[in-house]
């Protein structure tokens, strides 16, 4: 940690637990080559795209089957050790960050697609499987999977954060679309949750109750997901607005006439100017919209008909169109980029990123003043937004030197977040509690429903070692 | 009882505890006309549409507030006396049976529907409002709520089973259409889950948990929904064809071209014979498929197009079409009576309802056979089915007198289970296990998974009070 640290409330309870050398000897006896305590190693395991620095994990195990996980788990249940589930390390919100010790178990290797199911829209894979990868995966069968979170996640991630993206406004998140799950738990033993029927009515909803459970509940080994067809007709535009607030306003009544679209994202004027240069891009540098419509031909010419009107209402200049699947591609790599952008506009700075969401009616009330008080408090900023969900992100770029910088981020992302809330909205809409937004969850849920989240815990994990420290504390 | 009982490992088991005086005392304190112990009421409140006679509660009361819920759970919680929640009483696998003895908790008078946000598409409202009353009440806004078992049930009661129905293939069930709940836990708390966001990764989910706890878990005193606009263009439609696979066979073929059909009901010829007596209609007694298109005009005759290129290559005949809204009506509400229709066609029967769900492309072999094992049994049935979604219904009509024939019909329930099962299907896909399908439970999800539902019910009902005997055993 940088020697200008912030004040205490601002940073994570680290209480590390002894890793006794026996759990050490026993891992390293039956990993071999797939267990390591080098530093450079855990370091690896230790780092995530928040601003926290944490002291990284013990040790780290790669695992290659669930077989390998349940061992792992049995282990560290033995001595009481942490164990944290790691994929690609792409958390913005410390999830994988071992505030209290123990043991990093890597799935990255578990990568398999294992069945495809193109004649049911089903797809069965481990959990390392990246989203990239697997989109590659079914292209052939004519099918995508939708959710797309801007680093190219693994879907076990993906399930533990209840992960959305650009797609969701039309396909819903990682909560509509995992159909089912193998899990070990805390005592290493392997669970399955859900069947690959669409809807099932056969007892507790335990898919759901693992997906978002951001590794505290168990260990995702396998997952079964819904696919979608390649949509047969696909249109992308880019329209630029005047004002931040005409942008909100299209977007507002875009959903509220009901058009199925696909994909409605926004980006301030100074977060376009970011992407054009990390991008090699020249789109105007003022409030713009990047759209996308999905459908047979004439139900998307439908749906750019009406919002075109829409936009036109509202100044939007006219339509940039994206005519070639490589101009789309390129445009949607941008917007997935705009993260790393906002990061390299102020090198060396971390990143605290907000992620309310808020019913769509009370968007530009969310959204408008809090750029206002970032600029006022002249923090440097990117500001991105799955608008069509009313979701949106700013990310203060902060300087680590500057502890100040910081302090006002984090007063400016309080006071984003109880305004979300008292618009009826959510402190998360995608990245999860982790580390950062616990006191969040508090306001947002109450007291008695993360005293139920906390007790669900307790059952099931009774010894706290399934990623202790993260949504709440016990 | 009727004096002919069939064997006691199809019966659910009775285990009656005493309920205090006192505790009848306080609660006749507390609700003075709202409580009753009336053996007529008491009556009224242990009967569904199960096939089990078990005997009726103890007592009732009728909640009219949030806080009436909370003080009757507190105070049967003082007593270790059960609660189950009581809607309109049409569940099909005796969850409302007091096998436990204890308290009906009706929420029947708890039917406001209370906010109605057109702007967000959401609805917020209290658990007694029926389907029907919610639909009339959002009509003029524009706005439908989809999810429509054939009953006109409760929403609280819709959502403790995780209901679906018609649309179910185009809209979700309860699971998708829930945004938040308030709900009662075992001690009397009132918690919320959730808000009005559309999406949100803050913490476990709670509300997928409480969705589908059959009232095991907490009383649910209001419900935050999403809305549906309703559909520019709507156009019904039904089919018949020559055999049962030919219409299966159909509608595998309309799921797997993705068209976004908005319902694709089956019914068996001697289905539509029961459907034409009981609500005068004159359809023809062969395999019929009932259906329907939402969307624009455009788009609706593109749906349309296609699923009738797919119903002539199996030989559909020519499509009747529903052309006014009346005429829609009158085929929709004909095939929502078409349990009652079944039940009228053998009087005095009770029903034996199965309800598997299977991917999309097992479906020929998940029910054909079903068909053929049930005639060759000889048991009157009448076989209806949510077919888009892969799930669908042989109602067995059993002669109370015959005990036989409840054996008969229950073994075939087996082989029909174990099939789907076996097919990667769930033993329900939407009227919830109750007392009628633990066994199925264990065989579909595993003992760890039910192991984890348990402890999860533990930690949120340490004494077992709310809807005890239900889905498990503990």
């Amino acid at each position: 940690m940088n020697a200008a640290i912030p004040p205490d409330h601002l940073m994570p309870s680290v209480q590390l637990r002894e890793v006794p050398q026996a759990l050490l000897d026993a891992l390293q006896a039956r990993f071999g080559a797939q267990f390591s305590v080098a530093m450079a190693v855990r370091e690896q395991h230790g780092r995530d795209e928040s601003a926290f620095d944490v002291p990284p994990p013990d040790a780290v195990v790669f695992a290659q089957s669930t077989q390998d996980v349940a061992d792992a788990v049995k282990l560290c249940a033995q001595y009481r050790v942490p164990v944290i589930p790691f994929g690609v390390g792409s958390s913005l919100e410390g999830h994988l960050l071992a505030v209290h010790g123990g043991v990093s178990l890597d799935v990255s290797r578990m990568n398999q697609v294992l069945h495809i199911h193109a004649e049911d829209l089903t797809v069965t894979l481990q959990p390392g499987v990246t989203r990239k990868q697997l989109n590659e995966a079914v292209k052939s069968a004519g099918l995508f999977f939708p959710i797309d979170p801007g680093a190219d996640a693994s879907l076990g991630g993906m399930c533990a954060t209840r992960a959305s993206g650009t797609n969701a406004v039309r396909y819903g998140t990682m909560r509509e679309n995992v159909l089912a799950l193998e899990v070990v738990t805390a005592s290493g033993e392997v669970i399955r949750t859900g069947t690959r029927a669409k809807k099932s009515s056969a007892g507790y909803d335990l898919t759901r109750l693992m997906v978002g459970s951001e590794g505290t509940l168990g260990v995702i080994t396998e997952i079964t997901l819904k696919l979608h067809p390649l949509p047969e007709a696909v249109m992308a535009a880019s329209v630029s607005f005047a004002s931040l607030a005409d942008a909100v306003n299209t977007t507002i009544q875009i959903i509220q006439m009901g058009v199925p679209i696909a994909r409605c994202e926004l980006l301030d004027g100074r977060t376009v100017a970011m992407v054009n240069r990390h991008s090699r891009l020249s789109l105007p540098e003022t409030p713009l919209l990047l759209m996308e419509f999905h459908g047979s031909p004439e139900g998307v010419k439908e749906q750019v008909q009406t919002v075109q009107s829409i936009a036109h209402d509202h100044g939007g200049n006219a339509f940039e169109w994206a005519h070639t699947p490589e101009e789309r591609s390129r445009l949607w790599t941008a917007r997935h980029n705009a993260y790393f952008a906002g990061v390299q506009s102020r090198p060396g700075c971390r990143v605290i990123s907000t992620d309310t969401c808020v019913p769509i009616s009370r968007l530009a009330d969310a959204l408008l003043d809090c750029v206002t008080e970032a600029d006022a408090a002249g923090i440097p900023y990117f500001l991105v937004g799955h608008v069509g969900d009313g979701n949106f992100h700013m990310g203060y770029l902060l300087d680590p030197n500057q502890p100040q910088e910081r302090v006002a981020a984090e007063a400016l992302n309080t006071q984003l977040v109880q305004r979300a809330l008292r618009l009826g909205g959510t402190c998360s809409g995608e990245h999860g509690v982790g580390l950062h937004k616990m006191e969040f969850l508090r306001d947002e849920a109450g007291a008695g429903a993360v005293a139920m989240m906390r007790g669900i815990k307790q059952a099931l994990d009774p010894h706290n070692i399934l990623n202790p420290g993260k949504i709440f504390t016990l």
